[in-house]
């Protein structure tokens, strides 16, 4: 049980950020009507709503590096909480930034 | 609703990370038996067992200085998701650490 959380946690993270750096737009998908982003304080609810505002960020290509990820089954019976730490390279920066996200 | 939960989630925060800083020990009445905390890769479950662990690491004095809160209503009725970003200093070190928990 423990394993097969940590392996849909890690499918799932590895298929959103691979989404993310290929096909951005393409993220609605994984988002329910009832989906949450909170974005450095602005909130979003809905898949149609976080894909835009993902869509609106400000740069082109970019590359997620994935450090650590923690997958823990969640209150939500059959559902999974995944923490996620890493690296966020953007072509125009020479530098990565530094991410997390819940 | 959404002011109410900004506000819960900073007081719970601000109180988490007050109790860590001054009284470690005391951590176990904020958690619950199903809690889980998965620290560097190791799963924890339980007040006991989570707060056992938090008081074994490798420094005795630490502050914690929060940079974000971001709180979101949770699946789980009434409950609150909460994301906090910051540094943590410790006594022995020049260098704060960046932190993240979810």
């Amino acid at each position: 049980m423990e394993e097969q959380v940590e392996l849909v946690g890690r499918a799932f993270v590895e298929h959103y950020y691979h989404l993310f750096d290929t096909d951005r737009s393409s993220l609605a998908s994984l988002y329910h009507q009832s989906s949450m982003l909170t974005f450095e304080g602005q909130k979003l609810q809905g898949g149609d709503n976080i894909c835009s505002k993902i869509n609106q960020l400000p740069f082109d290509k970019c590359h997620h590096l994935i450090s650590t990820i923690d997958s823990q089954p969640s209150s939500f019976a059959g559902g999974i909480v995944v923490f996620v730490s890493g690296s966020l390279r953007l072509a125009e920066e020479d530098h990565p930034l530094r991410f997390s996200q819940g």
